[in-house]
């Protein structure tokens, strides 16, 4: 089997419980890990240097960007946001896989970059239970809600493009089915390339 | 989520234990069933029509070759075998996958039919077990033998076609990773287009 990890890209709507998922997926199965952002913004206390964020000053993101070493950047209320690949490299050299959360247009820009990765999105069991979710939190007005499902409407016309849907119904179940899809998705041949390569190998030399 | 089942095709090399392998998994578990094929040889002692085949004439068997009612279908020794879509789609409609054992370019001809069918390539832990399992069934002269492998070698390179591999290395646990990276697949949302659809739907309605 490739001794590898792969890059697993998470999307969905707000409300969907997306970031709860993955913190129950991490704290229980220790085959994965955050990837960590680079970032230009001030460091929050408690917040450390390589575990939350990389802290970076504006020159120096600027030359991650121009050197190609991130995956994907934003700029986002005035800082800049990336993702280092050197940081995702070596966790899959070590055999974990690597999660990051990130909207569609990224999630395809990962896609191009590294075909392997596994892309999933959250989704919630119906519309209904969506506004429902936006509703019950009590923390936003009408007419973010409105935006936010207005928003859903746009990105669910993206779907097709990610590998697995992860219906997000009971917490609970969600995270072992979304441990599951990805222990699966390994078997996909894209993601065996070394063990296919043996194989294959193996038999030609039987030719000799 | 959607109600129906999907079609399941199982290919491998000779050796690898996919009869096994799909026997044990319909034995353990509800949700699959065997797709039933067409043939034009004679019933043998115990052989139920509708059971262990459809047993049909020539001239039936090409009447349904003609009328497009055979998935796929081929010759074998004078008589011929197919796979009859009508068994097939009532067996999805009432949520049942269904399994087909078949060789690759079968395969290939019927994820054109039905792009959600699921393809999976059993293949073994490594070409040297593959040569010990054949070798040790005692029953195949060495030159049967090399035939066998000369056709894994041809079959190796097809495997990208397809969704999943199987490694076959402990039968026990195989079947069950093959249960769970079939539920898996049904994540894929080429899988889940009623789901899908429903969702969309839903969210369009918000905005009138």
């Amino acid at each position: 089997m490739d001794k590898h990890g792969h890059l697993i890209v998470v999307s969905g709507f707000a409300g969907t419980g997306k970031g709860t998922l993955m913190k129950l997926l991490l704290e229980r199965y220790d085959d994965y890990v955050l990837s960590v952002s680079a970032t230009t913004r001030a460091p929050r206390e408690g917040e450390q240097d390589g575990v939350h964020y990389f802290f970076k000053t504006k020159e120096e993101f600027e030359q991650m960007i121009a050197a190609g070493e991130l995956l994907e950047h934003a700029q986002y209320v005035g800082n800049y946001y990336g993702t280092p690949k050197a940081f995702v490299d070596a966790k899959k050299a070590e055999g974990r896989d690597v999660i990051l959360e990130i909207e569609i247009q990224g999630a395809l820009n990962i896609k191009a970059e590294y075909p392997d990765a596994i892309l999933l999105f959250v989704v919630p069991p119906s519309a209904q239970v969506l506004r429902q979710r936006l509703e019950g939190r009590g923390t936003e007005t009408q007419e973010v809600i409105e935006q936010r499902l207005k928003r859903a409407c746009e990105e669910a016309e993206g779907i097709e493009n990610y590998d697995y849907i992860i219906v997000n119904d009971d917490l609970d179940v969600c995270v072992e089915q979304m441990h599951q899809i990805i222990k699966a998705a390994h078997f996909s041949p894209l993601r065996r390339r070394e063990f296919l390569n043996q194989l294959r190998q193996g038999l030609q030399d039987f030719k000799k």
